[in-house]
């Protein structure tokens, strides 16, 4: 990623931070699927990412400061944290799906969690937000009655499976 | 962009067919610049895109059917106009902007109109979309009273240069 971007728009000073498409399914993958780790994050991807893609992609999200990565200690692998702008990224993955889900061909089992939040508002995913920060930042956690939005989530998920 | 989506995931289809950063800034130039031409959009980029990366974006995009292209005749040059799916792009386009102005360096006057569609919210999003749909698809004009979306965002742009 460019330190400086090539212009002063938002729009596409986001989108040199997001890269192409398999940067995309990274954060995906870390956000939805709960993958802290090099090897999850590996054998788990649905489009089956190659490791040195999925390398190049987590070094430049550290670099550009959208995770963090957590050194090894004795006996443990590193592990990836989202840092607050890679959690803020949330809304745009949930817009993108939004729009995949109508003009693109998907499976119900990949596209029940978007239904979901695209139900659910800005404020359910303000609530995941929240929910992350706690997972990933070491926030208090989101104190509410019931299942959290990431178990409802993956609640529909298994359902379908 | 490949016909058949590498998964059944929304977020993935999406970003396939929105593919790299270069795509979503000629996106973004037909939407809200109004660049409906090859040498418009070549020349007014403010990132500076080369000639074969916008010529290959936009045939992508007719292939992947966001785009149309109306075939040049006598005297004129050919148009590119949105489908309805590149239509519904916006939102992402919108959410995309929204991370990068409070993620990355931007400049007040290429952030004013982003700023002016995160008040609006949701509705005025959904009022420059039939904007678009009678610019880009013959759709009916929006009725309504004071100036358009986009001329609002326009003036907002250009009070700043």
């Amino acid at each position: 990623m460019r330190n400086e971007p090539r212009s002063g728009c938002p729009i596409n000073a986001a989108v040199e931070s997001l890269g192409d498409p398999w940067s995309v399914v990274v954060l995906r993958d870390i956000i939805f699927g709960g993958r802290r780790h090099f090897r999850e994050l590996l054998s788990g991807s649905e489009e089956g990412i190659a490791s040195n893609v999925l390398s190049s992609r987590l070094k430049s999200f550290v670099a550009g400061g959208l995770l963090v990565r957590e050194e090894a200690v004795r006996g443990q692998r590193a592990r990836y944290s989202l840092t607050e702008a890679g959690i803020q990224t949330l809304p745009v993955l949930v817009a993108l799906g939004s729009w995949g889900r109508v003009n693109r061909p998907t499976t119900p089992e990949l596209t029940v969690r978007q239904q979901l939040l695209e139900d659910g508002g800005p404020e359910l995913v303000a609530e995941l937000m929240d929910e992350l920060r706690h997972l990933h930042l070491g926030a208090p956690p989101v104190t509410g009655t019931g299942p959290s939005v990431m178990q409802r989530l993956q609640e529909a998920y298994e359902s379908l499976q």
